[in-house]
């Protein structure tokens, strides 16, 4: 179902978004905007317009849960290489969303705490509860892109991994999450321009770091990376999607339509009062 | 300081709210707007105004702990009988800003887990790190509210309580913390009307308990144990403000102006970059 508050999309984002086994990145033009008919002016309204519908459907989300014991929640995963605009999406769409019903996981390079424990053991602790939309800024896919690429792991862990991400989505989903995996697709050329723009901009130096040089020179392995993990860890309950990332306002638009669209799926309702209301209004008046 | 961005202050919302030991709530009238001389709307605009200065000032504070090693963070207390607008708050003054910058914690009745700990051991946990702003959406001070007004401990550990406070406090501000602690001060009238407006809408059912009524009618209690905590917890590292909250909109003009005077003293700064910045545009043009 196409979101409604979002009036420029002629086709469902989902469908028009969705990728599998069989995804080729360098198929999927970074620059395009798939299923949307608008341009940027057009898009940025959509977003406005979509951020209200969100904001009410979150409040909805949190209702069922917090007063009707609905267990129903959302997790948006966010993967994309350096700069393909992850934190943009939080800022713009997620921002837009009260605080209170967003529960936000950015996950660095992992501590040693962390690294004593299965790799899955940050991530699960971060899982949103009932009546939430949790957001993970980077997530266990880090495992298998880094963790391939660095070969951070030997192969045969990078390989048991796929399968436990599989299960642990799967486990997920039957529990009342819906997870929405989104991969930042940009072209090497947007992030050229992106990190120049760190570098020539004093407000921006803190955001750059020498590394992102080195990663940004194995761009074709990471690419390679993300095509293998999206091939073995696409499911029904826990389904990818590629979203054309060099246009940022399109981005946005997007991630925001597979919010909106899982959450109609969803349907939330109000909750009904546990409680006399007629008993409650008198016992308020005397006091 | 007046926060600049919000143009119609007459005084500084810190000097103007600020109470200590001879507080008394009875004094203040939950209906005045105290150092503020607009009406709603410009109120509005002010709130408006004020976000956009909130934001970059989180995004400095940030990249200053990040990119630079500072260590500050603020801290913001919300304390308030039921229906204050502690929610209101934090959708339409922190919601503003960045969520990537921001750690809210909204403390509830504790946990079995948490009963078995010193009072202070689920608040340690959630304060905020260097350069972040940190929300408690009701916080250890329930531990000497609801903890006296109710009796959930004996005398004696309420007495020590407050010492305990002050103490943790301080500590937070030794390591960098500023702690902004906001009592909304609503009228018995006021949150009658509020109570009303939940049991009329539908849509606003799941948001009333029947133990609301029950607290209200321990309103006097509930008053004197505000003024004991506030006045054995005003420090300089520590202060009280009592905001009154009978008209939202000067509620959260006030709090955000608290957040900016604040952030203003603090004045953080973009840091220098910690690398060659010739050299890495060269390297960077070279892939």
């Amino acid at each position: 179902m196409v979101a409604m508050s979002q009036r420029r999309w002629i086709a469902d984002a989902r469908a028009s978004l969705l990728v599998g086994e069989d995804v080729r990145l360098g198929d999927i033009d970074p620059e395009s905007t798939p299923g949307y008919d608008g341009n940027k002016r057009e898009g940025r309204r959509d977003l406005f317009a979509g951020a209200e519908q969100l904001g009410d459907y979150q409040e909805r989300l949190y209702a069922a849960a917090e007063g009707g014991g609905a267990e129903d929640a959302v997790l948006l995963v966010l993967q994309g290489m350096d700069t393909s605009g992850k934190g943009g999406i939080v800022r713009h769409v997620i921002g837009a969303v009260d605080p209170q019903g967003v529960d936000l996981a950015a996950f660095k390079a992992p501590t040693e705490e962390e690294l004593a424990h299965d790799f899955l053991w940050r991530v699960e602790r971060r899982v949103p509860g009932a009546g939430r939309i949790g957001v993970f800024d980077r997530s266990h896919y880090e495992d298998v892109l880094i963790g391939r690429v660095r070969r951070l792991a030997p192969e045969e862990e990078i390989e048991r991994r796929y399968g436990a991400i599989r299960e642990f989505e799967e486990r997920l989903a039957a529990g009342g999450t819906r997870i929405v995996k989104v991969m930042l697709h940009i072209s090497p050329e947007h992030q050229r321009e992106r990190l120049q723009n760190r570098l020539e901009r004093p407000d921006k130096h803190w955001k750059y770091h020498p590394s992102d040089v080195d990663e940004r020179l194995l761009w074709d392995d990471y690419q390679r990376a993300y095509e293998v993990a999206i091939a073995r860890t696409s499911t029904p309950a826990a389904p990818w999607f590629v979203v054309p990332a060099d246009r940022r306002w399109y981005a946005r638009l997007a991630v925001q339509a597979l919010l909106l669209e899982t959450l109609e799926d969803i349907d939330p309702q109000w909750p009904a009062a546990d409680y006399d209301i007629e008993a409650e209004k008198a016992r308020l008046a005397a006091t």
